[in-house]
């Protein structure tokens, strides 16, 4: 049985001769992507043998000068008897491409930070005393009652950890202690008890469980500022990259037990870095809010999935018990408080719950009538509409291409990634905007979008997605059947290889699209309403730091109104679990929401198919629906 | 270093050279009593070498043919280089003595079931609808809130173990469960969910944690019926004998936490044991009932008892919260619901409390005019006395002699033990009725009363408590200054080895029942009442199966009045704890009743003093308390 060691993370793992190279990434817990599903197409899990006999079957995915150069697809890899030494590289395994400021988060305003999740007291407990026959944790409640006159009844129970140094607490500084607390309402529930009146930072986490990157941002629960947040890759990508094949793959309890492990594992070490980063332990986070789809609220807490794809599409749960950190597994005070964001249902999950507080569906409207689309384009599509009186939503699938997955050199948007593309209409010379500066490593999201609304603007692609084969652009080339545009060449780019775009890749962005566009318009008409009737959409999600608003209308994304009615709110999931997070009404906000809003099952209805195809084409078949596009 | 192995529980354990072998046996967790502190005076830790080199030190404490059978002392003893195995007696084991039988438990009242600790409920959950938008967790709850309408607003959260396998459980039987809940008034903690309706036996087990032995009673919640109960020495006996050396010995965390894990692995194999007697694991209970005194109920949860014995005595907690059985690391189900029994202060504890419950002072008095007094004897004294209007209660230390510690040939009640002796006064012949038949192994507290009471009666004990020397009974030898009964000679005694009282035993036990008696005269006192003002002697105790009154009386333990006014309870501390499990009303009952009793410090009154000095003799200095008591 051979070894295999993965650099740089320098994991080393004992697997069967035979395996592929793929699964003893797996095994060892060293992500590889595997989009493709292991067929050998997306070429992302390209690894370079450092040392040991390099494993044939890769010879007819790769060209001539990386196989030379020792690179195989390690699903094509069979291993032999002998050890390996591979390095994987930043695309396959996914991480370190997230920089903090490609966090893109909202403020908060100041009047958000009201009974946050846990809340820390200064209390002075009364010294022991014979005549009163009081037990310690009797005086405790003596002094917390006087702290907290609103929690009526009897004082809430103190853990076993806690009562067990309960003694040495108050006699330690003569009866100051400082109390850590999560309220609910007229209950509370004790985190901690320590000695002395305690003057550090009190911290809480903000959590995005997003299907394909996750978000961590920490909190002072006392002043709210935000002091650090830290991003990358969901683990579990290794795993599926929508949240169909990460059902598929928890069918088994071992692998649903995998998955769990693989999205705790992000979310820990994000917590850790995060908290180091500002000089704090992980203990230090009492409080927590975790927000992400149903599929990922079931995988993080281990519950098995399988019926959120199957008939009718029943979650085990929607509205979630508070819990304590160390039940969930999170490297945090280990009783800090959790609180998950509810779901609607399988498809509209605490995600969309979480974002719509950053929206005037969350009550804040100055024209209670007014109607708001919200739209969070991520790996699903998922959007409501509503106004003062009722609230509908509905879910697509628009797979991952906004968040740079199903495209040739395409990238979540973190450093080195290209965000933006400008042609000049003159030369024809290409002006590339990279995340971070420096050489390009590939196109996220938003990038595709403002490179496919520039070659459709300079007329160099096609309303039906084709490029350009008349010679007019150097950079189509035709390859047989295939025309192929290229961004940035070997020696320009940061991977030594050429990003290149290929018409399949703008097909997948066109699909992605189509969905959300008709997933908008058939919602709206099935509430009798059209777009001209929405005062204020608000566009939320992961492609990027900032959306160019006529890039989008360009490609037929959003719809062609008032510009002034978009409002772009970033990572909205993550802005609302914060909001949650410093504040008790928002958190009873969140419920109330989920409670509100009516999914539309509007997926399996004729006119989607009907109104999906009419959107396979840039901007629309229908030009009438976009009149300020323009054809370069 | 050598390797000490020790029979019969077969545990092997490496010891420095030069260690005693006491401290071996501590360090295996093989019990050995060592109650005179290793001073080589009790006899206690006697133990006998299998194999290996016989260490020295042991030939001026015992006779020459237990020393030629390879008989030592552990506490005298040195191990050497070399290998031990050594053989532990079933008296310094402290183990295997209790028989089923000895169990003294009340029965327990129908009316008593009523809201037990836990209960199941047969819920049939209706299907997963596409039209409702409910999760599993919702139609549980639908379910569960047609079952338990007072249960009011949302349902109880659902354990995390128990979401991840609701989806299964609820499709398993078409809907059909079992929940299984521990109530709260109107509140209700989910313990379990299982698929069908389960009709296995619901159990609960009622623990009696003594300082010296524990009991558990394992009952059917559905029924109320006693399963099976097992009894043994707290395991804890072997780091000291009473609660104030326990307290001592628990000042260094690891000794604290020795201590816990000594009581709770005496708890888990008793419960263990009583649950496989009925062909039940330990899984199946659901419920649990401990009820001790101030310090075990620390101990067993790992509280730092110091504060108790350090004015102004101060305990960490007197109202416990609930815990499930997994925080505290009981052997049952996880989730299992665990009650202890209040305390009213640091030296009235949750076992009279709970004793109580079997008393009028409970609330069910025919004349709740009528002054009762309870008086559970053990290593403590525990007492109240009231009536309709008051509580008052105080404790006396009596040591272990009732219990069998502290008298050279003492043993707890059980098989074996000597209970009852009589004396034939014409022949001067014993007779001996013995625990289980056969020959006796030792002397538990009642045998010791009755002994002592037919001595005196006999004249062969004079009120001073020296026994006769003037050849009256040949069964009195004068060894010197000292004289001792032979109560069986080595060949009529099932251990080998004359068992014989000699005068200091006959003083440990009146000095422990001139505590008591005197405790009980002086809180009478404190309120303005005597003897004959009290309805009901109610009194509990570990001393035996059954308690002779007339010859309590004839020793001064009990006052002399009318015999029909005394009640004899048994192990009401057990019998308590069983109608708490049973009964939500007998849960509240407890805690009323601690926050109702009236602690009297009376043990430091220089009225203490005199009275106990007073009680000194048999039946007591003054004659005139003890009008029927006559000397033989």
């Amino acid at each position: 049985m051979p070894f295999v060691t993965f650099l740089p993370q320098n994991i080393r793992v004992e697997a069967a001769s035979g395996a592929s190279l793929l699964d003893a990434a797996h095994e060892a817990g060293a992500i590889l992507d595997a989009e493709c599903g292991g067929e050998g197409v997306c070429g992302k899990c390209r690894v370079r043998i450092v040392s040991g006999p390099i494993p044939p079957g890769s010879a007819d995915f790769l060209p001539q000068n990386l196989l030379d150069a020792g690179c195989i697809l390690a699903c094509k890899a069979a291993l032999g008897d002998e050890d390996l030494i591979v390095e994987t590289t930043a695309a396959s395994r996914g991480q370190g491409q997230f920089a903090e400021d490609a966090v893109d988060e909202a403020a908060v305003p100041d009047r958000a930070l009201s009974r946050p999740l846990a809340q820390r007291f200064h209390l002075a407990v009364p010294p022991a005393a014979p005549e009163d026959g009081l037990a310690d944790a009797d005086r405790f409640a003596v002094a917390l009652g006087k702290a907290l006159p609103e929690c009526v009844g009897r004082a809430p129970d103190i853990p076993l950890p806690v009562l067990r140094t309960l003694a040495q607490t108050l006699r330690r500084e003569d009866g100051r202690v400082s109390a850590t607390l999560a309220l609910r309402g007229e209950n509370a529930r004790i985190i901690d008890i320590s000695p002395g009146h305690d003057a550090r930072s009190l911290l809480g986490a903000a959590v995005d469980i997003g299907t394909t990157s996750v978000t961590v941002s920490l909190l002072d629960l006392q002043s709210g500022a935000r002091l650090a947040s830290q991003s990358d890759f969901n683990a579990q990508i290794s795993r599926g990259l929508d949240v169909i094949s990460r059902i598929n793959y928890a069918a088994r309890p071992e692998r649903l037990e995998e998955l769990r492990r693989l999205v705790l594992d992000t979310i820990n070490r994000l917590v850790r870095e995060a908290a180091a980063s500002k000089g704090f332990a992980p203990e230090d986070i009492v409080a927590a809010v975790l927000a992400g789809n149903t599929v990922m609220s079931h995988l993080v807490l281990g519950l098995p999935p399988e019926h959120i794809r199957l008939e009718p599409y029943t979650p085990t749960v929607r509205e979630f018990p508070t819990f304590i950190a160390e039940a969930l597994g999170l490297c945090m005070h280990p009783r800090a408080e959790i609180f998950l964001s509810p779901c609607v249902g399988s498809y509209v999950g605490g995600d969309i719950v979480s974002g719509l507080l950053t929206t005037n569906l969350a009550g804040d409207a100055s024209d209670p009538e007014a109607m708001e689309l919200f739209l969070d384009i991520g790996t699903n599509g998922e959007l409501a509409v509503g106004g003062a009186d009722f609230l509908m939503t509905c879910a697509c699938s628009a797979g991952p291409a906004f968040e740079g997955g199903g495209v040739s050199c395409g990238m979540p948007a973190g450093a080195g990634a290209v965000e933006r593309i400008s042609i000049d209409p003159q030369t024809g010379a290409l002006a590339l905007s990279v995340i971070g500066g420096g050489a390009p490593k590939g196109l996220c999201g938003s990038g595709m979008i403002s490179l496919i609304a520039e070659l459709f603007r300079a007329g160099l692609l096609d309303p039906a997605g084709k490029f350009d084969r008349s010679g007019a652009s150097p950079r189509i080339r035709v390859d047989g059947r295939r025309a192929v545009f290229t961004l940035a060449e070997a020696a320009e780019s940061a991977t030594d290889a050429p990003l290149v775009v290929n018409e399949t890749d703008v097909e997948n962005l066109i699909r992605a699209k189509a969905a959300i566009y008709c997933a908008c318009d058939l919602l709206l008409t099935h509430i009798g309403l059209t777009f001209d009737d929405v005062a204020t959409f608000s566009i939320a999600g992961g492609f990027g730091r900032f959306l160019n608003l006529e890039d989008a209308v360009t490609i037929g994304l959003l719809p062609d109104v008032d510009r002034a009615k978009f409002r772009f709110l970033g990572n909205a999931c993550l802005t609302g679990a914060r909001l949650a997070l410093l504040s008790e009404d928002r958190r009873a906000k969140q419920i109330e929401l989920a409670r509100s809003m009516t999914y539309a099952e509007l997926m399996t209805s004729p006119e989607y198919m009907d109104g999906y195809t009419a959107a396979l084409f840039l901007p629309h078949t229908d030009g009438t629906r976009f009149p300020s596009v323009k054809k370069g």
